[in-house]
């Protein structure tokens, strides 16, 4: 049996949910190409947040890693292809963290490319009547702190492939974010879930336009 | 038995469907605290749109007229608070006409108000967890046109309501429009029905703050 | 000799300056196609404001009236071509008062349309360099409760023209505000003083399409 | 006599001006903190932009090398961080090549930062009254590719500094943009004199919050 661990983070900033955990739990146990969905939440907390993925890694031994987080403000699935070693956090994590210009790791390089394959997952997902697109930035938050670790630890296990996925608010938050977009839960797990299909059968990824001019 | 007209439009602008129409038709013959819903489309044209409106009013005599248009790029539920007695087509309407700075109805005054509850409408809409807000232009295309002709008309129609309702793009269209937000058809036609719903047991509207400085 | 009365506001809503009477008193006294400007500021508040304004122009005796208006948010000059019969506060005035949904004149009309050439200054600032565009929605807090009061006084002025015109950010404000665009004073000065020469020299507004969809 | 390079780009994308060399131009000659700016201008082509910059390395011998770029749609000027190692052109540049996926350097590493004082630069811009931001993504088109071009062969010129600042549209370009942001070309100008100044006099860049949280 193979293994995907799929990640959410713990509600932050005010929010009393994250639609980034509430999508992955209900992949929990799925099926999907003969690998089978291991769902877990993150806390949104730089230490910790890291510490927990490292566990659930050695633990679960997974072949495709894929954390999933809520990025309010954009208006579709956001496929990230790169992650910074840097930590420049706006606001406070929800331990009270708020480290700047610090890296992910210490000696680290600057960037790690994404390993899953960006842009078939992006042209799968919208043939699915999904808007989504690459990003090229994951911000300088936790969510990217998570995904520079991740690629930071993948680097030392073979055949293993990972990366992160940005999401829109939900609708129910966006009612307290006037002039936010939001996407519907229902899309949201039906991306992960295109997401991972694709990340199983795409061996090599395809190449497509889908960069930005700036 | 009472009726509940709801009309949505066909697909302009180079699209294949419009939204409002699609969730409109879900919503057919449904039984809404004691009114039956009549779903029917209006064509995208200046002319014909509000000419079709006035038939389907004298035909089903509803006490209650919504109707409901697509707006591209509003990335909420938007009930319209008032219509302008103006045309200015940016682009062609399905017939190639694109009249510009012409009154719908000459000789009439400058706006309408929606006779709708527009205020606790959008309080209820955001209650079931659905992005809403009141809006104060309706543009100056053919959704204006038929929400103006239909305050118009309703000015003789002793104790009918009705007004304008416009939603975001579909999912399925904002894949071909990058950037731009979109909404989940079962929350359209959810906001829909709860417009009919309050509009029926809303006989003053309530005083909330909704508007916009600028 | 012809007088052009032109109004800016007084800060509001936390800022120290406004960029409205700031870019109008630049226009002090300045002869444009042998018309006067004088320029003045109004209080940011429903009450006086008006006020204020009926007085002015009761003294000045203008041909020509024009508010101008900040409008955080927006990228361009918005010549606004309708003013609604509406007060519907989102913040508090400078005096603590937020009125919601309630008229500005008592038994006026809707709507009245603004009497600027509104389509013939917009082609004239663009030719200038200047992004600029119609506006059909002035809001519902000070600006549209100026305009609106502006409009219905005019309608015992013979020939006396006036009309509203909105303006972004000045840079040193946008600072502040993250994400919002802004326009350089000196194009906000140009912007007006081109609006003040086109309606001079326009008895009749060119006909070209400046509406939108939605 | 130490020299700071100061590049922008001839007009791309179906416009006349290029606002970034029209802005580096008018600091043609200019003396700064005792170092003297030359101004030149990259062609928007892929091979010849950073042929072209590694000449006029070869030629000037700058200390301080900073490349500015047409950022269309963005609302305030972007001192860039990062350079990513990809091509993945969404239109083809000035000669007709639209490269995807492909790195901007063989076997380069993911990613460089930028070498100037990023944090200290935007305080400084701010300062004057001036937006300005730290952005995390510098594209994917011809101006990442420079940046990354740059800095990969600052890597081996001891003690030259470099970087990339992203400026909006000018106000003549947003004209014909409607809905997009733009800024006066003299701020423009003194933002790039300031990140110039800033340059000089800062050796270790300032530790101020400047993040994104996606």
């Amino acid at each position: 049996m193979e293994t995907v661990l799929l990640t959410g983070f713990s509600p932050f900033g005010g929010e009393t949910v994250n639609p980034s955990y509430e999508a992955a739990k209900r992949l929990q146990g799925k099926w999907v190409h003969g690998y089978q969905v291991v769902a877990e939440e993150l806390p949104t907390a730089f230490g910790r947040s890291l510490e927990r993925l490292w566990q659930l890694i050695d633990y679960h031994q997974p072949r495709i890693v894929i954390c999933a987080g809520q990025a309010g403000g954009r208006d579709s699935v956001s496929i990230e292809r790169v992650a910074l070693n840097i930590i420049d956090a706006r606001i406070p994590d929800n331990e009270g963290q708020q480290p700047i210009d610090t890296p992910v790791v210490e000696g680290g390089p600057a960037a790690y490319w994404s390993s899953l394959p960006v842009k078939a997952i992006v042209k799968r997902i919208r043939e699915e009547g999904i808007p989504a697109h690459v990003s090229h930035t994951a911000g300088t938050f936790v969510c990217n702190h998570v995904f520079y670790g991740l690629m930071h630890r993948l680097q030392q296990e073979k055949g293993v492939r990972g990366g992160f996925i940005h999401i829109p608010f939900s609708p129910e938050q966006a009612v307290h974010h006037p002039g936010q977009p939001s996407m519907h839960l229902d899309l949201i797990v039906r991306a992960l879930e295109v997401a991972i299909e694709t990340t199983i059968r795409t061996e090599e990824d395809i190449r497509e336009a889908g960069g930005t001019i700036s």
